[in-house]
């Protein structure tokens, strides 16, 4: 069994990431991941936060950029707060500790990310997800403390431990897709669809390449599939003329 | 219907009554109570970490004594981490919501007492109550900070109003595309792999066919999806020389 991993992108004070890593020890989480701390790494105002929730400081691991934090990760899971157009599964926590706590059993390594403090994330950065967490909140004072977001997953996942298990409990015996596997797809297919021509008018080229991500994230890969989904790109695009 | 006050039993920190504050406001409750703050009352130091939940502060009443703070109320929990040796119901946060929801609809007024950021609550306030939280924790690092254990009571008050929801109640406005509108970008894609020379050898066309399916049979496309992977079809098929 692995555990999920925390993700916290862009965090501004020190003492709200030793709050989290107190709040994800109490609840038996360890890996915390650091993306782009804003104030540098290791900072002394989270450990005097973590009230002894050392290991997890010490332990945490520090990454420039969120596909970077999350490229071995099979599941990840975005936590918002305000709602998203974007067409991808929302989850409330406790059914993301179901879904976290079955793959986790199985071995895949999963994680959650969370948005820096004011801002939340960014949409590229929940492009990278499969599903959305909504926290459901007081719809008049929604904003969630850090460490508070992170301790309502930490404790759902805890508590999962004895409660329903999902119903899309399918047996993976294939090996799932990781995220550096679905940027090499996308990576291949972007570069095709720009030699095609496919990017126009040029200044949609973010949003079009957003909804074309979201579309393939939205379902659990398999490793074999991205390897389908390559042949495919690579079959239909070849003999194609060079781009002028 | 009544929501549950929460009762704070000498709470150190101003900072950590003003969390508490905002935790609960998060989770619609806004019914403080202070037994004997250290600090005294009003605390600046609270105001600056209620982050908004100010309210809630302003309208904090302060007691002498657990007695007095909890005199009107006809259900109470206490919150404790040790176990005690105290022949009381004992519930989890889960269960303890379950009750406060089901006596707070009918009127009855209810109430969660937390003891002090360090000691946690004495047995005399313990007795006091009808009936024990057990937060249930990582048993190494069993300590939650009050806020934390605010918020996970107000959360599980909070989402007990709503019963399960279902991960699939996203509000999907876009329309879902069809059995018809699938077979058109199958028959579509299968076309100009065929034109490609993908299927090789051809008597794994049917096998390589079904897997291609089986990746977009997955999720559930919209019309949307669908018209913007023909779209990738096409451009990537652009140009390709006929098949011989």
């Amino acid at each position: 069994m692995t555990k999920p991993a925390i993700i916290l992108v862009k965090p501004q004070l020190g003492e709200n990431i030793g709050a989290c890593a107190r709040a994800m020890l109490n609840f038996g989480l360890t890996e915390l991941r650091l993306v782009a701390p804003r104030d540098g790494w290791p900072n002394p105002a989270a450990e005097a936060m973590a009230a002894g929730a050392t290991e997890v400081l010490s332990d945490a691991k520090v990454f420039d950029s969120v596909e970077a934090g999350i490229a071995d990760l099979h599941l990840v899971f975005a936590t918002t707060a305000r709602s998203r157009e974007m067409s991808k599964p929302v989850a409330s926590p406790r059914e993301a500790a179901v879904a976290l706590r079955t793959d986790s059993d199985k071995g895949k390594k999963c994680g959650v990310i969370f948005g820096a403090e004011r801002s939340g994330l960014d949409n590229d950065a929940v492009v990278l997800a499969h599903s959305i967490i909504h926290v459901p909140v007081n719809p008049s004072f929604g904003s969630l403390n850090l460490a508070q977001a992170v301790i309502l997953i930490a404790y759902e996942w805890f508590v999962s431990a004895r409660g329903a298990r999902s119903s899309l409990d399918q047996e993976d015996k294939e090996p799932v897709a990781t995220t550096d596997d679905m940027m090499g797809l996308f990576g291949h297919l972007e570069e095709e669809l720009h030699q095609a021509g496919f990017f126009y008018p040029p200044e949609k080229t973010e949003l079009m390449t957003r909804n074309i991500r979201n579309i393939f994230q939205r379902m659990p890969l398999t490793l074999q599939d991205v390897r389908t989904l390559r042949g495919i790109i690579k079959a239909l695009s070849k003999g194609r003329p060079p781009r002028k």
